[in-house]
Parts: C-alpha cells; sequence; structure tokens
C-alpha cells in the first residue's frame, strides 16, 4: 500500500513517479551540511553515482549540484571549452537547438548538425563535419525528450576517437541516465549531463553531470578562467572529492533533503545490475511500442535504432491533435505529455515508461497507461466522426 | 506531535528547523511542472515572496531557481554589471570576500571596502567610497552569517540614492531575508538575494532574488548579452511572468517539490504582518543576547546596532575553542555552528535562533539552547581547569 496520496498516474518524460523510500526521504528533518551524518550520506551518494555510470576510473568524477538538468549544459559550457574555440552539436531538436545557445553565450564557436525530425545525425555525417574544424567538444543529445529519438554515443564515441581524439564527448543524458545503458569509462565518454527527475527517480532540483579525467583536466587547466561562478568545476571539485572522502566542506550549501532522495534511489537503483535494469527497460519499451503500432499509431522516430526506450514519442491518427486526447487519457487517471517539437507539436504525444513505472512489479501503470490510451483514442474519434 | 523523526535542534545560521507542514510539502507525489495544479501553486509562490519582501510595486519581479543561494550572486553578477564596470563590495567577512570572486568572474572590477571583524562599513566611508568611481552595483551582506554583523540596508540605500542615484542596491540577504526588517519598495532596493533554508524555514535547494524595475531594465537593456545561460534574468523572466499569470512555461523543470514547502511556509509567514514577525525575531535575539551576557560571553558583533536578530556570534570564554564547547552542546541534543571567519574561527560559535525555533509557540527550542549552552561551558571550563 503506497504511503502517496491519491493521484493521476505520471507517465511524461519526467518527473516521473517516485517510489515511497525516495518521497519520504525528501521529509528528512533538518541537518547541518557539514555535520557527520549529511556528510557521510553525501559522500555516499557521489559514489553511487559513479556506479550508476558503471564508472570505477578514480579519475572520474560525479559532480552533484542544486539546480535543473539545464544548469549542466552551463558547466560544460563555461568550462571544457573556451572563447573562440568550436563545439558541434548534434541537433535532434529542441535540445539541441539550447544547448547550442547555452554554448554560444559562453563564446564558444557552434556548428550544428542537424537530423531531420525523428531521425539523428549518420556516422558518415558525423565524421565529415569533424574533418572540417578542429572541435574542442562535440554534443550529443543521447534521448531527445522532444521526440523520443536515442543517439549511438557509444559508436559515436568511437568515431571520435578515431577521427579527432582530443575532441571532448559531451553527453545531454537527461533523459536518458538510468533508463539507457551507458558504460562511461568503457566508452571513454567525458561529461555526461543529466537531472535527477526522469529515470533516476527523485524529485527535480539536482543537476548531476559526470565528468571523465580528461574533461576535469580541460576545467582545471584552461587558458583562460571559467568564465562561471556557480557553475565552476574547479570551485566544486574539492567540494565534491572532500565529501567522498567523509570530509564536511563548503562552497554552497547543498539541497539536504534532495540529496537524502537521491541516495535512496541511487541505493535501489544500484543494488542490482545495470545491465538488468536496462533490459526491463526495454523489454517495457518494446511492449509501449508494440501497443502503439497495434493502435494504429506510427512513432515520431520511425527507425527502431533511433528510439528511445524510457520514453515513445507516437503521431495522433490523422484528424486528431493532442487536445482531443490528453484529457480522455487524464478522465482514466493517466497523463501523458503533449508534444514539444514546435513545428509537429498538436501532432503527437509523449509517453513517458520509466523507473519505478516500469521497474516496480507491485505497479501496472504501463497496462493502465495502454487500457486508457486505447478507450481515450476510441473517445476522441468518435466525438470526431472519425 | 510533530511528525518528524526525534533529532538534536538544529540552531546554526541556516539551514534551521523546519515546520511538520512544510517538511511533508516536500514529499509531495510526482507532479507535471506544467500541469495547472503545480502551475497554480508555483505562481502563487511567486506572488506570496513579494508579500515577503513587502512589495506591491508591479515592475519588480521575484525569482524562484533550483540552485544554493550562491547561485544568486551569478544572476546578479551576469545580468546587473557588464564586462569593465565598478561594482563596491562593503566586505565585512567572508561572503563579501566571495560576492567579490563571482562579481570578478564575470568581468567586474570590484573595490573592497572592509570594516574590522565584527563591524560594518560606516555610511561616512560607504558615501566617500561612492563619490571616487562611477559604481554599476553596491553589495551588502545584510547579515553576514560569519560574524552575525547586521548592515543597515535601509541608511545605506539613502546614502547611494543621494551620492550616486544610478547605482543599483544589492543586498546578500541569504541570512536576513524572514528575520530582519525589509521593505524593498519603500527602502528603494534594487535587488535582495536570498535561499530557502535560513529564516524563510525552507529546505536548502532554491535561490530566491527579488529585482527591482530598475535591475529588470539593467539586465535586459545591456549592450553586451548576459554571460550566463542558466543564471540569466532574461531566459527566467517570461518564466516567472507566465507562472505568477497562471500559465505553464518552460526553461529549465523546476524543483516541484521544494516549490511545495516554499509555498506552505510563505503562506505560514505572510498570513501574519510581518512587521509582527520582525518583532518576534527582535524579542528572542534580545533575550539570547541578554543570556550570552549574562554567562560572561562577548559578541563578535560588539555594536548592538551590528548585531543580528536571527542569528548571535558569540566569543567563547578565554581559554576555550570551538571543539571543547559544541560536542557538549550536541550531548544535550543541541547543534550550533562552528566558527566561519577564519581569522578566528575557533575562539567563536555562532547559535541561529530564527523562523519555527523562535515563532512556534509550542516549541521551546531557545531556553532548551541556553540551558544547554550553561551546562557546556561550565563542563567544557571544569575539563580544562578554568
Amino acid at each position: 500500500m503506497s504511503t502517496q496520496a491519491p493521484h493521476n498516474t505520471l507517465l511524461i518524460p519526467g518527473p516521473i513517479e517516485f517510489d515511497d523510500a525516495v518521497l519520504q526521504s525528501m521529509s528528512h528533518y533538518a541537518e547541518s551540511h557539514v555535520a557527520p551524518g549529511f556528510v557521510k550520506v553525501f559522500g555516499e551518494t557521489i559514489t553511487l553515482t559513479r556506479k550508476l555510470f558503471q564508472s570505477t576510473n578514480p579519475s572520474a568524477q560525479p559532480f552533484i549540484i542544486a539546480g535543473s538538468g539545464t544548469l549542466g549544459w552551463d558547466l560544460v559550457s563555461a568550462n571544457l571549452i573556451e572563447k573562440g574555440e568550436n563545439a558541434l552539436v548534434l541537433n535532434t531538436g529542441y535540445f539541441g537547438d539550447s544547448f547550442g545557445k547555452c554554448l554560444e553565450t559562453y563564446g564558444a564557436q557552434v556548428t550544428h548538425l542537424r537530423a531531420p525530425i525523428g531521425d539523428r545525425p549518420a556516422f558518415e555525417e558525423i565524421e565529415h563535419a569533424l574533418k572540417q574544424k578542429p572541435y574542442k567538444v562535440i554534443t550529443i543529445t543521447h534521448v531527445d525528450t522532444s521526440t523520443g529519438v536515442l543517439n549511438d554515443i557509444k559508436t559515436i564515441a568511437q568515431v571520435v576517437r578515431r577521427v579527432s581524439p582530443n575532441t571532448l564527448v559531451v553527453v545531454d543524458g537527461v533523459c536518458s541516465v538510468g533508463s539507457e545503458e551507458i558504460a562511461f569509462d568503457e566508452w571513454d565518454l567525458d561529461a555526461v549531463v543529466t537531472a535527477s527527475q526522469k529515470a533516476i527517480g527523485c524529485p527535480p532540483g539536482l543537476s548531476i553531470v559526470m565528468c571523465s579525467g580528461r574533461a576535469i583536466q580541460a576545467a582545471t587547466a584552461r587558458k583562460t578562467p571559467a568564465s562561471a561562478y556557480y557553475a565552476s568545476i574547479a570551485n566544486w571539485l574539492p567540494i565534491m572529492q572532500n565529501y567522498e572522502n567523509n570530509k564536511p566542506s563548503y562552497f554552497a550549501t547543498p539541497p539536504t533533503q534532495l540529496v537524502h532522495a537521491l541516495h535512496t534511489t541511487l541505493s535501489q537503483i544500484t543494488a542490482r545490475p545495470m545491465a538488468e535494469r536496462f533490459a526491463i527497460h526495454v523489454a517495457a519499451s518494446d511492449r509501449v511500442k508494440a501497443a502503439v503500432a497495434e493502435l494504429g499509431m506510427t512513432q515520431v522516430a520511425p527507425k527502431p535504432e533511433c528510439q528511445a526506450h524510457g520514453m515513445t514519442a507516437m503521431y495522433l491518427p490523422q484528424g486528431l491533435v493532442a487536445p482531443d486526447v490528453l484529457p480522455g487519457l487524464l478522465k482514466r487517471g493517466v497523463i501523458f505529455a503533449a508534444g514539444l517539437h514546435k513545428e509537429i507539436a498538436p501532432k503527437y504525444i509523449r509517453f513517458g515508461h520509466m523507473g519505478v513505472s516500469i521497474s516496480d512489479p507491485n505497479r501496472n501503470d504501463v497496462d493502465k497507461a495502454l487500457a486508457a490510451l486505447k478507450e481515450a483514442l476510441a473517445e476522441a474519434k468518435q466525438a470526431k466522426g472519425l
């Protein structure tokens, strides 16, 4: 029996439904951010973040900072690249555009390699682009929350290392960390930017960034000082190292309750092999995608290899728009998200299937959602005389 | 009967003890950040923030952003001042030094007007400094958490308006908002930077910045673009305006649970006249300071007009250092903070007396703390043969 108040099931691509214990951690009593109890919990949380990324290389460093996922773009843009240096943005829509704007704010010269809606840049195109200029960073949206497009960051990292070995491989993993396979060390990634509220299953409010030794080196051996204060890797690095070594340290007050919640969810997630977690997400995704096809709908990302496993963006049947269907879902206790990609927004809806909604055997959120979707579509079609 | 687990009473200058209802709000079930329920709560929270600052001028704008209080310095430094412009920092210690570093990170030319430990810059010195150069901003630490020094921001703002009327008056109110009187419009302030976890009584994780119309104008009519993305006033302004007008809006995912908690505490705080709240803090502070004197101790801030009302920094009796006394307090269920000002750190301790610890008539935190302090001091003196 859940301890949460009755509510509609939140199945958007983040924030997601929470485990009871995670939410209870949010109500932790007041603690000093430098007292032994909290220092231990924060230090363990940093170590658990390494496990989340399947990383054992001590030169890699997780950062856990009060902020939204967006703050991670500032951490990358203000620390890993200097004014006038080149950045290649693999652009699959909304989030590539915004990451590009963030990079430009800090003085980077940004080149966008854009893919058509629902697709991703081909490896040959990426290789070709990398040969045109020396790029300090390449950024990839691992899962584009606006379209459900999945990028193959493992293969892209291989291409980068072959063609332009010094380019830092930066992954926007806000909508992928915890649901899509990531082997940070093995794939030789340099930075993965994420947030607490998606497949990690913690309430929003934490910016989480995993950096390689190569990225830390780039941030700390800059020709010019980092161009941000709160988003400065140099300012946070000793803090993260100290907490992980069980020493209190102060740069800015950490969000103690959110850190407790992150500790709880990461303890749950890493209690089993990560491969198992990814397989559960793949299985749930396959089930959702089969059901969507059975309902006569296509996905915004049509190619199977480009489809995320923690969400599905589906075009509505001809003649229907999102406001015809979302209220019917809500009436049945299910919340999906409207479209976000501005060129196609009214024509599609987004279903987030990650975290406890698919991993907790006591929940039947996916079955409930698919049944509600079927009924809401039929009702909407009838109302429109389709 | 509190719903919180039994714990030692946290009486540091933030984070502070929480009201049960505030902590319960932290466990709010998952919600979409753009769904009507949350949009209403966030919008109301922005409006309640105006009340907290006793502001009715519609051109003023509160910002509530996921982050620590430190992020507010970046908001000021990246938006209100441009590269090469002058900033005058009224420096009473640790936080003035850090705010200065933040301003320099974004290219400001910083002049520190330093006061001796425990004192504050005199009005004549401030007037003299303002006449030396055109300053774009002046920053004042309202209450210096490291020493308990209170600045008279009302009079300083008057001096600025008389001598250098275009200088933006920026207040670091992290340790003052909610415990010290602030009349934002009436005192003609331009920016007050604060955080959720001190006298506001919400868990840490929210950066709260109140800007005047003049500050918004400076931020949006810059000669050069703002030099931050996440900390950009231009990026957040339409979001705050939309939420307050009950319209969903997206720049970065707000920390929904923390916003609920802030809504709860601000509803409680603003349910009574702010003047009453400030008077309660003054009365509690007077009681603490009298007791400290009776125990033979002096304050780091010796002048009564320079003493904060939400905290007391006290020098320990000759021969004792913080590690002699803090464990004795902890043994009696009370947590004070060690010294923070590096030149005097071991010689003093800090007692935070703000929020529910002094305003909730069902709590007796101050009595408990003063009794524990008396016993811990006696015990420490005995152990040292003093």
